[in-house]
């Protein structure tokens, strides 16, 4: 998986200096690279941690003096935005799987698998599973019968894949991801808590109902998973009712984030980490739920919406809104609330003192 | 699994139209039904989403005109809660495993699994461990030594079930849940930096113990999972320190909750996603955890009680109420300081602005 | 596994009286104890539950008449902070795995198991991968090639170990745990909505972006688990992108925790259930991080910091701080504004109630 600088410079656009068929085997922080590594130091703050550091080729920044630095070869730091993507991709070095099917996956005789994809150790994958050209699972994946996986995907140990999943092409499922869960669906004989809490806006003092047992709505709608979606370890994607829940074409969710049944997801989202998108909510595209926040059931979000970290957003936001809070406003509204809150135990002091207290009603004429 | 419109209007208590014996073998919305899928259509406002697909039965609204529409048979939809629970159950097609013990799975020889039991490609059952008639084990489930699972429970794959865990009957797993780890109990020599912190109520400025090494309390006391309970993807109930974590019949779990050491949750409650019952903390019966919310360690949780999404409950809470906030208080309260919370910027600024400067201490008379 | 009293006693540094050759199995509470369990009743509100149980010993509280409650042997409980830990240490009764290689592994053979290591049922532990002495995996564990997890580990079922992962001595990883996923980092061509929002402030109305596209920065530098570090059920820690993310010696990470990639932390610390790091933060030593708490992406914390349940923390913390609230502040900061923000309501009926609106701009005087 060695590279040239002459090679690394061409994939990134870059310009390439001094002993360009120096070979490279990966990427480091120039104080920790070792004379194999490639250091990257795209900004003159690295120019100390240089010299730390064993690397015989680094990525510079524009004008740095890199013979100064001791180093044979250097790559002239890009101002393209892409470059760390193109640079880490083409230094990874995630051996592709072998083609075939481990001897020891148990997999149904009627799943059809594309001869190049590659099917790990103990893997199971039920009757009339699909896997797709050049996909690859990792050891310990389960595909339930009937779900299909579509070509080029990268599914790593411990995904588990439900009944009627979808998956499309070129989709990533770090590990112990599982798509097609039941969806969290009940219903009461009687009346419930939660029907009588939101009845009554908080009202109510609540009382054991006649009959408080839950019936399960099953899951008979699947999901459909587009292409290039990534998907982080551990998170959820629950089986829709009667129709898929969705997750757009390149929308990128990270770890332990939960998206519920019936949901529809847009394109090229960003959900952070621990986020959540509660049961049969809209979410356009485009739009960034930040790490922790989460999305009430049964709402709409436009396209371009952004939300901050923490924030639970409790009803519709239209298209190109920034929100934060709990419930989350407009950031604006947000912020200045917040400024005076952190304000109000002072005013709350002077009114306190005051004298005549102020203000107090029928005193003041 | 087919059914014909006859039967499943029966198994509703609902009324069927035209061609009774039509057979259809799943539900779909209307726009997407194929024909051999019976539409759900139950209020007026899908009778233009029926013209659009193809199916030939529906479920319909009452008096909604069934043979204008093209169908050849139709339900009227029962104004019965429970309509959809019945006829999502009906629809399953979900096989039930074939009974007996998949030949990849390592079973230990002591392990005492009813002969009516199914155990799916590589499980790994420990000694001593029981599985209950009619349970079903899908792929690479964990059932450790002595663990008990009842009868007729369904654990999906990854689930993880620790030592002196049991399980009651008709429960359902999920997906990677995890019943049994080690709960999060640990002891310093010295008193902790958490410790001394609750100690000043948050006035004291840290610095660091004398030792600070974390002895772990090691869990000896299991859990034990009621009747009917179901539990959500990924995730986890730990051991208690030494009696068992308990969680109660018919309470229903989502993705991603966290359930501590010796928590006991009582029965019919629902945990919403990526809620949390911190160590300790006793819960009552028909409480409901909205999503993303939490229950401290360490505190009584009464029946009957409701609490908002993205709430932190840091108090014991009495029967019957409903609670939001972070932390939370009852939710009339939470509503009115948010209210004012959203005017108060407004409020600081015409106090800024008014001359006389009001209120100010010793300035009125 | 049984251990005379006599035994206990001297683990504990306590005394024992009575019949002290007495054997017992394990520990329960007085109430629910058994014959061949050590009842813990450490304090005098357990006198009475005492008598509802049938333990012939306990651990009993200073002074207690433990004879006159019909114990025959009994311990007197130490004073000392550790006293928990070392009694669930010894009476923990989960066996050692026999060491070396269950025949259903797929062991790559140029891994280098220890000899005395073990490795369950159905593991995959790939090329070049390294297990040390007295490591014990259980069963469907992943090692990815060229992993290395060091002596006296225990890794229980399901979790996975990916690339360039390197764990120290006596770690302990519960079931279905991640290390090793990739990192979520991805950057648009164009500006993307969040960028936007963050350079507005918030004020920006979004719409589209040229391109939306998110391209995948790979995450080539792997993760380091110093030595004692446990982390809890389905938890996630990510691969750095070219330099490891680090979890110092000591540390103890509860269940569902997400580290995000390139965060660095320190030394016995603790991070509650469901709380997360994001990326590139860079944590002190002994921090507390409480339940369901968030750090936000690249910032630091200083040593000794203790952050609430629930906190959402956005920027940097100096050393010794108690913190709160989301926005986290200081915990006194918090409180007061807190307090204030419930008593908001009335001060804004008593304002809208004065006859002359008090405060309002230019009227005053």
């Amino acid at each position: 998986m060695a590279h040239t600088i002459a090679e690394i410079a061409t994939a990134l656009g870059a310009q390439a200096l001094g002993d360009v068929s120096l070979r490279v085997s990966g990427a480091a922080e120039p104080q920790a690279a070792g004379p194999e590594q490639l250091a990257l130091a795209m900004t003159p703050s690295y120019g100390d941690a240089l010299k730390l550091g064993r690397a015989r080729a680094a990525v510079i920044w524009p004008e740095a003096d890199w013979q100064a630095m001791g180093l044979e070869a250097a790559i002239m730091a890009p101002l393209a935005r892409l470059a760390m993507a193109r640079l880490t991709q083409m230094l990874d070095d995630r051996g592709r799987m072998a083609p075939g099917v481990h001897p020891s996956a148990v997999v149904d005789p009627t799943a059809r698998i594309a001869p190049d994809a590659a099917i790990g150790p103990l893997c199971v994958i039920g009757a009339g599973a699909r896997i797709g050209a050049g996909t690859q699972l990792a050891s310990q994946v389960t595909v339930a019968a009937g779900a299909e996986i579509g070509a080029a995907c990268l599914i790593l140990a411990g995904v588990r894949i439900g009944l009627r999943v979808r998956i499309g092409e070129r989709v990533i499922l770090q590990p112990n991801v599982t798509i097609g869960g039941d969806g969290f669906s009940f219903v009461t004989a009687a009346e419930s808590n939660v029907e009588r809490a939101r009845a009554s806006l908080g009202e109510a003092r609540l009382s054991p109902p006649e009959d408080a047992t839950w019936h399960r709505i099953h899951s008979l709608g699947g999901v459909e998973i587009g292409d290039d979606v990534e998907i982080g370890a551990n998170s959820t994607v629950d089986a829709g009712t009667i129709r898929p829940t969705r997750v757009g074409r390149g929308t990128k969710v990270d770890n332990l984030v939960q998206v519920g049944h019936n949901v529809r997801i847009g394109e090229d989202c960003l959900l952070c980490a621990q986020s959540g998108v509660a049961g049969s909510t809209i979410v356009g595209n485009r739009v960034v739920l930040g790490g922790q926040a989460g999305f009430a059931d049964n709402i709409r979000i436009g396209d371009d919406v952004v939300i901050g970290a923490s924030s639970a957003v409790l009803s519709n936001v239209p298209a190109g809104r920034i929100m934060m809070g709990a419930p989350a406003t407009s950031m604006a509204a947000h912020l200045a609330s917040y400024k005076a809150l952190r304000r109000l135990p002072r005013l709350m002091r002077d009114i306190m003192a005051s004298k005549k207290p102020v203000p107090k009603p029928g005193l003041s004429d």
